[in-house]
């Protein structure tokens, strides 16, 4: 399983008036860890991933986070991302953030390979994960 | 079980390029829901409430969110948000984003009642739900 | 001149760890408000109006805000937005977010008429800004 | 005068419908390299100079962008951010986007060195800018 690590800085603006991170702000974190995994994994960015495999992108279809240990302003946090799952279209990507060395959010996304549908101008199509992709990440 | 019900308008700054909501949006949004079912149904805004019932906040504690169909820019979609259940001092929020007729967002979001301890500064502790709330959410 | 007034509820996610409204959070919700000021007064949503004009937008070439007052969590701030002055195809919007009778927040945004370009593919070109709409708002 | 410069990647979220970055994102992106010119600088993270300096932080007052050249998702843009001017407690901030070579957003932030007012619990008072900042980003 290839395993992606960032450091996060939290910034002010991720912080709400009780001082610690305002919880969406999380989600949106993850989100762009997950770019970084694919990027990493593969080699080239997610632009360019599109292109390459003719993709759309990867909507998420279920979101699952655990909020156990809050963050406050100017922690680095780590983030580890991984594909803990790969199914036909779907896969599941886990990230584990810690601070220090303690588990502090976690999360669980389901999303999907898609594909815009040439039968349906707009509509999007769930296709199957590419053998490479999973090469590379699982 | 008490329902609240508020039209959002999906806003340009809410989507993505691909045209749709970006997800952690909705995260948001749900969030100020939440907010806006206890206004509605106790009479008082949240800092009134934090003030009247001794409280710090309710944390987030585990978020779970599906996505079923996608909105775009300059919808008016309507979240129906619930106490779906209530534990000695957690409950469980439920909020259904619906597009005209069909169920959009589905999110279930558990919380804790909470205050500051008084032995630990700066620390938060669980407290029972109070009746009062019980009662008129439930 | 053609005023719109809109009340905008301070959300906790709006603040940060100072207890007050995150200054890039009113930049948005002015945004927002430039918005709904042309759905009002040209009696159609911003898609509708991209439409109806052939037009792709009004991107912000230039953004000017004095902050005078902070809001905080729970506020009802009220936002008058007009057009203030029209260009050939560019045109400033003034916005004054008003806590009780106070002038809080101040803005001036310079925004410009635009179309795709048919000579280039992705590109934006200026266009004059349509008559009926320097009627409806002017 | 101190000039500090960071790459900043252009994310999913931060984009639009019209798959360049939503303005308000820019505000967010200048006001955490703000907070990053200062650490740089003085050696100390914002947490550790606010106690250091005694100071409650240095709110906006007034801000001015101009938006030449948009990015898209994916693009790796250059702030260089400086301290353009100090008066006695307000000071000016200067930040340039470079995408590639081009310049393509500059802003130009006031704010002010406060503190909390003893006199007046809750309340900012102006403080002049200590000469030691001074030395160190001037």
């Amino acid at each position: 399983m290839f395993v992606n690590r960032r450091v996060i800085r939290i910034e002010w603006g991720d912080c709400d008036p009780a001082g610690i991170v305002y919880f969406p702000r999380y989600v949106e974190h993850f989100d762009n860890c997950t770019t970084h995994l694919f990027e990493v994994a593969l080699g080239i960015n997610k632009p360019a991933m599109l292109n390459a495999f003719g993709m759309a992108g990867f909507p998420m279809v279920d979101l699952n986070v655990r909020f156990m240990i809050p963050s406050v302003f100017g922690d680095d946090v780590m983030v580890e991302s991984a594909v803990a799952e790969f199914g036909r279209s779907s896969f599941k990507v886990s990230h584990r953030l810690l601070r220090g060395d303690d588990l502090a959010v976690e999360a669980r996304e389901t999303r999907v390979w898609t594909a815009y549908d040439p039968a349906e101008p707009g509509k999007l199509k769930s296709l199957p994960v590419p053998d490479e992709v999973r090469a590379k990440l699982g």
